[in-house]
């Protein structure tokens, strides 16, 4: 085979989102007849991306080579790693191997969207190796800001890749124990070929904190507010945080109530796998609350990140059933803002401030990913050959790539992919072969896919200046106006005080349908498109704007005999 | 008087916007038949404020005392402070006082809006006291992110009021002298009734730096990137930095070009008034660039906050007509992203990676705004009786209660204002005695005002599920159908790719309409209503989203004898 010569079969690394961004992570590995898929995560929609819920891979490379996928291997919990994974598994049902805490929060998706009992779910754990067609993939215990979070090292005849998922090191976790640093080094004496590495922290000198830190200032902010009642928003999904809130209101010997849906949900599966270890008599409900004093009450809650739905926000504007701020509450964000996010925490600080609350926003939070002393821990132990910067934007990609040249790697063993790009490595090298189709779907209530750039475009032109119809009824064959043109307008002018704009609207409408029957046109395009050039011009020379214009035409046949 | 009984003629302090947000600036002073008016700005438009372009305030109370309006006056040209200008005096023409460079921009805008000549501009210089009817003003010299900008202390019969519009304390000004703090101690030596002190950074402790540090850190950056091509991105009006940057272009034998049109026209008008001090054949055209090689050019740009339209982004994304990134381009960033556009920076610095520029981004901005320790300065120089914290959203005002409170001003002498409520000084004390008119003017386009909330609760709607409407022509007396019912949508679906469910939208619509001709139903508004009733519930069922459903009803009135 001439493929021989030129080095052997190849392992393709074929990133299918993830890149260019922070959020729906999925890439293929692919060797011979075996793909085996990292993660399923989705996107939450850009700004421009108006009306849209989530926003999911193009898997059309995964569905082309159905008969190839032997499994989805899930690196943690996480939205933008499993949030996928219910839309593409209607598309092509294959095993997901993920470890226990992860299983639970993708079951609990694949139940909302009622394919539990489809999907051969798979349980591992750390240590765990399992062999899918032909590769072995193994599941190596990490720090993160969920907990059950694994890198993965994915043996192929070629050699083997280290995947670290996210992480963090942390020499002191709150669950379980450290990341199994012994291991990564083990595989690196061995030889790896290969390192995708989390780079969402690359910017940042130094090292991340460890999770049990947080504990401590909460612990030594109740202390401070101890004749308060207490809030405290985090993640949901950050079950260690959570533990240590409800530890601390313990030592404070306060009750906990857990609110906001997600919240709930999320402990409650993490304490019946044993994840969280709520004290007896602990926790109380929501309606209980009235029974003690607020200087015995701690509430944790969903909504740090400014969320409209969220429970904080509902209880700071007073749109929460059960819950309101009152002066002298203590509100403690134990979180950082998400990009993009900032003004809508700002929004509801302010909107818990008015009320009366003291809001404390400093040291109640670390992050889950490494920073740059972390990184270059992990290359030193793995040693790689190859250095693929993964899990992040551009900017963070290529700082990830600034340190792996500074540990010695050279500039032509580093690759930072874009989406769709197809890393082809075998012995001979490692090179980009090709491009595959990638791309985002967007998901719309119950729709996947069917709302694209051109209805989105659309939405952008009406969210600006609205739009303007012009509406008239021509009768078959004469084209004598029968009713019309009547304007009707939405998002573009308040009409009840536009007496004006609208006479003038209508009369150029009426112009303009005037001239084509001067003309004698009968095409409906050209009509259409007469009456809308006139309609425009007019808008913007009088106010500026430019609203959707849609001239709509009806034909009406008059039977005579009737 | 029943008045003069309860302490005399009050002094009414009355903010028309500019607190619960950063923006919108304008605040009145009354006593007796006067009112002076501080400053006149605008803000930006919030995300949910669809296709507004500009927020102006309602001007209402003043409009209710135009006898009474003896003069705008005005901190600084920034638009915050001066942008809503040309709206208003085209509705209340008062004389506008303002120090030099101020009044070169306020005249750009009044120009624009052809309305320079006018009105009355009187030019002012820090250390004027103006009579404006029952008030003395004076303009004090502070310092700012903008030349030229002043304090004002306003003396009516009740007392003192120093406003410090925005400042900090810079010792060492790269232009002019620093802060006149001889004269707040003056003031404060012999009494000051209230301080209304900017408060944006309330919440950060220590003091703010000095321009001057700035012009530092951007010649150690030439230094460390003297072969490569240098882009500058920072705000236009702030003319000192433009300097700086302009300086160690000289230093450093590197020719200028002043590019993106808020920059060449600041820049100019700075130039004009000696504001600022360019070096012989420093400046360049930009057509001239390519005559010299990329080491000796530095290129100042607008853009720094990722906007879409300014020439940073358009040279990041190559659609600049003359200049665009290349591989080795140095690009300083000498600025901070404002809250809320955090994403739009990212967003720009990741495009300049992609391309291949080294992007710096730190330490070579400083605020233009007072800290802590400056604020808590400036209350001891002063020592105001009342302290009426101005310039932030809330939570900004309330830390600067906080710390006027650290100083020893007791809390019911502390007023934290909210839009529109009167404030009034007496010498029996001061309390809030009514509320008066304020809100928010939407500019969209050339439209001041059209807009409103019902309009833009309409492209709310339009931009988060589109349209969906129903056409129908009916006969006039007998409602029978002469023409559709025709199914348009826009933004809601990929009409191409939908054709089952464009197909059951129609079989809705005249499944309603025959219900209507079943029942016999004349009534155009319950016709419409039943049809869409009919329709949201389908498509609620169908896709979980929820468009503006719009029924359109003609009626054609068939002549027979035609």
């Amino acid at each position: 085979m001439a493929r021989k010569k030129s080095g052997g079969k190849a392992l393709k690394i074929i990133p299918l989102g993830g890149l260019e961004q922070i959020g729906m992570n999925i890439t293929a590995f692919e060797y011979g007849n075996s793909i085996v898929v990292v993660d399923c995560g989705l996107a939450f929609p850009e700004d421009d991306m108006l009306g849209i819920d989530l926003v999911i891979p193009d898997i059309t490379y995964l569905l082309d080579n159905a008969d190839k996928v032997e499994a989805f291997v899930i690196t943690h919990g996480h939205e933008d790693h499993i949030g996928s994974l219910p839309y593409v598994l209607k598309q092509l049902n294959v095993p997901v191997y993920a470890t226990r805490l992860t299983q639970a929060l993708i079951e609990g998706k694949l139940k909302e969207h009622g394919i539990l009992d489809l999907v051969d779910r798979r349980v591992v754990k750390a240590g765990d190796v399992v062999t899918l067609g032909a590769f072995k993939v193994e599941f190596i215990r990490t720090n993160h800001s969920i907990a059950d979070a694994c890198a993965l090292a994915i043996t192929s005849p070629v050699g083997t890749v280290v995947h670290t998922g996210d992480f963090k090191v942390d020499y002191t976790p709150v669950y379980g124990d450290p990341i199994d640093l012994q291991r990564f080094a083990e595989l690196g004496r061995k030889g790896v070929l290969a390192l995708m590495c989390d780079s969402t922290n690359a910017e940042r000198p130094g090292f991340t904190n460890s999770e049990k830190t947080v504990g401590k200032t909460i612990d030594s902010l109740f202390s401070e507010h101890e004749d308060s009642r207490i809030i405290v928003s985090t993640f949901a999904s950050n079950v260690d945080r959570v533990q240590q809130i409800i530890d601390a209101a313990y030592r404070h010997k306060r009750k906990v109530v857990v609110e906001g849906r997600s919240m709930v949900n999320v402990i409650q599966a993490a304490t019946e796998l044993g994840y969280v270890d709520v004290h007896e008599n602990t926790l109380i409900d929501i309606e209980d609350i009235k029974n003690y004093p607020d200087r015995k009450i701690v509430i944790i809650t969903t909504g740090s990140q400014g969320e409209t739905m969220a429970a904080l926000n509902r209880i700071a504007t007073s749109t929460h059933k059960l819950l309101q701020i009152k002066p002298g509450d203590t509100v403690i964000f134990s979180s950082n803002p998400i990009p993009g996010n900032e003004k809508a925490v700002a929004k509801l600080i302010n909107e818990l401030s008015i009320k009366g609350a003291d809001v404390v926003f400093q040291d109640a939070h670390v992050s889950g990913h490494a920073c740059q002393e972390e990184i270059k821990l992990i290359y030193t132990l793995v040693k790689p050959r190859y250095a693929i910067p993964v899990h992040g934007e551009f900017k963070h990609l290529k700082a990830q790539a600034g340190i792996a040249r500074e540990l010695g790697i050279p500039s032509e063993n580093i690759f930072i992919l874009t989406t769709g790009q197809v890393l082809s490595i075998n012995r001979n090298g490692a090179r980009i072969t090709e491009e595959v189709q990638t791309g985002a779907v967007f998901v719309d209530g119950l729709g996947v896919g069917d709302v694209g750039n051109v209805v989105i475009r659309d939405r952008q032109t009406l969210a600006e200046d609205g739009m303007l119809m012009v509406v008239l009824t021509l009768e078959k064959g004469s084209n004598r106006v029968l009713a019309g043109p009547d304007i009707v307008t939405r998002g573009f002018i308040y009409v009840k005080e536009s007496d004006e704009i609208m006479e003038e609207t209508r009369e150029v409408a009426l112009k303009a349908i005037d001239k084509i029957q001067d003309k004698n046109i009968g095409d409906w395009g050209r009509m259409k498109s007469i009456i809308k050039d006139a309609m425009s011009s007019y808008v913007w020379k009088k106010m500026k704007r430019r609203p959707m214009i849609m001239p709509i035409i009806m034909e009406a046949e008059i039977r005579k005999d009737v």
